[in-house]
């Protein structure tokens, strides 16, 4: 499955990109396929795999903050792997063109 | 801490509160303390509590249809319980009075 | 179309119920009808109605903080509507009983 | 503000792929700095300009089906603009590399 995740610390001030850093760091060390972008992190994976990853992440913020809004949305399909990549592509064969990315 | 998580199954039709059903009564079954509403469904418990029953109810789904899209938005903050209610009755009290539930 | 939104503030400390209270305020004024629960509030109405009633509520807290995240979920269905009660009793039909809300 | 999105058009089949590539055009015709991702579209503009951009994408899936779910996530934070770009700068400078985007 896909799954797109961000984390807010709550009470820390109004920038978050020091614990957004943390997050990223403990993402590449998981060594699940995974893209950052602006508003959130992706990463591939099985159930297990993805969720023990962001329990982590979570973990190593409560450590330092009182309170976090996680928010994951989930792309569960039989049997597709690849996704990251393969979701855009597929975009991108009907838009007839490369899109930014 | 408290979670709010909603599942929509892909490829079966605009009609999908049959799916919401069945996880409705696998909510109900963990014994969590829960709120159904037109959105999405809020549960509070810890970490594993609450992940390994929406696993269970992913699964569940999973059995019939072939894709699905999970939104999971978690409210994590330290010490804090019964929230279900209490986040609510903290805003009508700086509100000065009840609100529609 | 159903909406539910939430907004959070950052860097106004870890409790941000006074600022909700704010925007429920603004939310009851505008004449929709609406409930709040535990991890947001639903409104429903037409898009402009919903959407310059979202607008309204993050005019008036980007007066006080500096930074917000708004989180938006919409679902629009051709010719629905009373469906903040709407979608729970066609749920609760299929479940059999009455669920708590 | 910087603000992502996703439509979801139910009632269609598995593969959605058709509608956001329907999307993604009416998003490059807007003009507004924008990137596509495997779980959405980025966007960044004035509140109105990127407001009125989705009602356009939800009205044009509207004309074809008969309902749909819609995710909008925004990041509005005073003075600040080129975050598409900046926002991820800003962690890779705390990573101390450049991350996959």
């Amino acid at each position: 499955m896909i799954v797109e995740f961000s984390i807010v610390p709550l009470g820390v001030g109004v920038s978050v990109s020091e614990y957004v850093a943390k997050v990223i760091k403990i993402v590449d060390e998981s060594g699940l396929p995974y893209r950052l972008h602006a508003m959130g992190t992706i990463v591939e994976g099985q159930w297990d795999e993805v969720m023990s990853l962001i329990k982590k992440c979570r973990d190593s913020l409560m450590e330092e903050v009182e309170r976090i809004i996680i928010d994951i949305k989930i792309d569960d399909r039989k049997g597709a792997t690849g996704r990251i990549e393969g979701k855009i592509k597929s975009v991108e064969e009907k838009v007839g063109r490369q899109l930014k990315k």
